[in-house]
């Protein structure tokens, strides 16, 4: 079997065979960052591109090293030091670098969509590392390669998302592959953060006590506190009353419940020390099941040896638009 | 034939067999960027370093990707992050780059001739990547590299330059390069940007049609918006009416006219959109042919093997100083 | 035998047989550079993580430069790019790059001690590349290398480090160094910037001239320009004046003392120009002895096949604490 797709734009819409093919791939290369020599020739002679128009310790970091780690060249732009500032579009922003003939294009936008946008015309393989509050595929993937690894099934269990639902690109994606991947979701978080609409999607609750309840994963969001003042909720202080977790929140999961966040944390807001450093927090390995996500997507993306696409007109493709979660032809079942 | 510089500071006073085997070898380098494994070990175990001191997206990233599908070692600096902000001269940053033995500095300044400076006082080859409005060489080689390509040679062309020639590092390094090919080259834009002095150079038209009429190659110059309220032009808007290259303007032309840009691009005011992404475009084929020269100059700088050039006292240099296009040891003819 | 600690977090504590090792192993490096070829596998499939909280040129590229010819991956962060802009802590920072299976992380912070906070709590070889007034090992290190290869030896010498001791890392670092071996240290500036306390480590004396006496070599110390204002020195005038190093000053040493400075240099201020570039001048073969000195402390630290250290609860090690110079366990004598 191969990967079906030419681009990982999202996880909406991703089937759970490519879904498991993702995270089988994943896990056969956890090993490589074990050993002595961290490196395989795998990549050698592709070129990855990254181009972050946000901010990313961590994300930007774990690609570059899962690229360098399959031997992959890796050249880095961010939007501060590019051609962003002096007022040029994203798409010839990407053509040019598409025109120096990457293997790959990671991209972080603050749209949404930017990634999709790309795609749809450029003839290179394009790798959403978050776009915008829309999806973040490689922190799903992780995160669900790390529940499986402790529960060694994803299918049947109960997964709480707990705080700003509503702003974040880990939730939706996570929603996606979790529901695909047969588990029952629960959404967390104030009124304002977790609305109404989302009961077509997931469980949803406005007590962290009941949403944590039997529950086998949490998985906590980082509250953004820039966008604080804009009355989602009225102070951090009340936030990390009613839906920080903490010790005694979590007392009403299941005994062998495993604790999740994607980084970077606020410690004492969204979730306590004591539960970040505690025996169920499996945020660590979250960070190491990054870099194997990441080449597992980068060798699927990246090695080549695929037919080229059929050129796709601007805005004419079926089913083309911002919406839509992977671009390009299935290879194969 | 070797190639007989030691640096690559500028095009003016170049030799047209020296352009030529530039040339040559850059079009001999095409075909690494377009196999499944992208790199070769011409360039192993050296050290290319490049200092920014302007932002750059295109021409940092064409940089390293050449670098690197040479296999050399890459190291990018920028002046933010450099000891510029703690006042050290360009010389002293220079010289301890230099020893720490780099095989090639790629530098672009602000200062036109900077250089020039540095290649009379260091034993390293130095790359001219852009140097305040002097020369700009390798944009002008993968802009010769792309005509011949299209037209099969450079002599007897008639290339018109339009924009702001005044302050365009890309047009001086274009003008000498295709002057010594053997074009003849029109210079085109507003009389404040386009001062008569140029006519000792070239054709000088103010008039766009005029300067596009059976026109072999329309090269479209990036409108320095900053510079806008120094009066060089009333408005980006009267300047687009006047100056921006439309396919009414273009009517003008050659049947097989090429239009290149060497970006980025201000879509609307020097060029259309339907002329930037039409048939005549080959705007992108510049950036490809970007990486192809850069390999070939870093080969040929960068790859040793040469003779150790005699010490040259600073300033006292035979024909030093910021106006000499390349310093440095002929080697051979 | 083999380097006895798992970090380098200064160089106060280490034994003159550490000491001379690293200048050993440093010394067999440096012909690396020198070679057509600048590269060895030596530390192929380790990655090599830099994390800087304060800019710096040389420091940081010297290390890149170092990495890579020794075939490391290198993967550079600054602390604009990561995630201190969203008030991570550097505990959890540092966490997760070493949940990224590094095999060394080089910290640059304005915080004394913050790498040896990190090395007590991560199970990663932790290098020290300045941490705010405390220490700067490599430096003292490239420094020792070099009085060696001019005078054949440290010990009995005589060396004068001239100005803002108070604030200096370098100043720290090579006294810890200097003294370890056997030389004879005289600290020199004006009485706010050498504290009567330094007479407990070194001679002090508040005279250049009568610093510079004798001595086999003088350091001089960047004065840093942003701390003028605070009534350490009247104005930079008045320092140049009386402690600022050129030739007449330089009578009083002896005929072949050497001249070092850890850069970036200012000219004209602590050091005259005719003194830089001067025929007693060592200022650039430190540079390219920041190299080698590099290259084998990252061969020391990085190359792996150490026993893991036992676990180190937080806080809890004995003598664990900001001031403690090297965490970890001897492995030898």
């Amino acid at each position: 079997m191969a990967f079906a797709h030419a681009h990982l734009l999202g996880l909406e819409g991703l089937e759970r065979e490519d879904l498991t093919f993702l995270l089988d791939t994943a896990a056969s290369f956890k090993e490589i960052s074990e050993r002595d020599i961290k490196k395989v020739p795998t990549l050698r002679g592709k070129t990855v591109v990254s181009v972050f128009y946000e901010a990313s310790t961590r994300t930007r970091t774990s690609f570059e090293i899962a690229a360098k780690r399959m031997s992959a060249d890796f050249v880095s732009l961010t939007a501060s030091a590019s051609s962003a500032t002096k007022g040029e579009t994203l798409l010839d922003t990407a053509r040019n670098l598409a025109a120096m003939r990457p293997d790959a294009i990671i991209l972080r936008h603050n749209a949404s969509g930017a990634p999709h946008f790309l795609a749809a015309r450029l003839d290179c393989p394009i790798i959403n590392a978050g776009d915008g509050s829309h999806e973040h595929p490689t922190q799903a993937l992780l995160d669900a390669l790390t529940i499986r690894e402790h529960k060694g099934r994803v299918e049947g269990l109960t997964v709480a998302i707990v705080g700003d639902i509503l702003h974040s690109r880990v939730a939706r994606s996570n929603l996606f592959s979790l529901r695909t991947l047969g588990a029952t979701v629960r959404l967390v978080g104030p009124p304002t953060l977790v609305p109404p609409e989302f009961r077509a999607w997931a469980e949803v609750t406005h007590d962290l006590r009941e949403g944590v309840r039997d529950a086998d994963v949490v998985m906590m969001l980082r509250i953004q506190l820039e966008r604080q003042g804009k009355n989602f909720f009225p102070s951090t202080d009340e936030y990390a009353r009613y839906f920080g977790l903490n010790e005694r929140a979590l007392a009403a999961a299941k005994p062998d419940v495993i604790i999740m966040h994607p980084g970077p944390m606020n410690r004492g807001i969204e979730i306590a020390s004591e539960v970040a450093d505690g025996p169920y927090s499996v945020i660590m390995e979250q960070v190491t099941n990054g870099i194997a996500v990441r080449m597992a997507v980068l060798y699927l993306l990246a090695s080549g040896g695929r037919e080229p696409e059929p050129s796709t007109p601007a805005g004419s493709a079926p089913g083309a638009g911002e919406t839509a979660p992977i671009r390009g032809a299935r290879r194969s079942g």
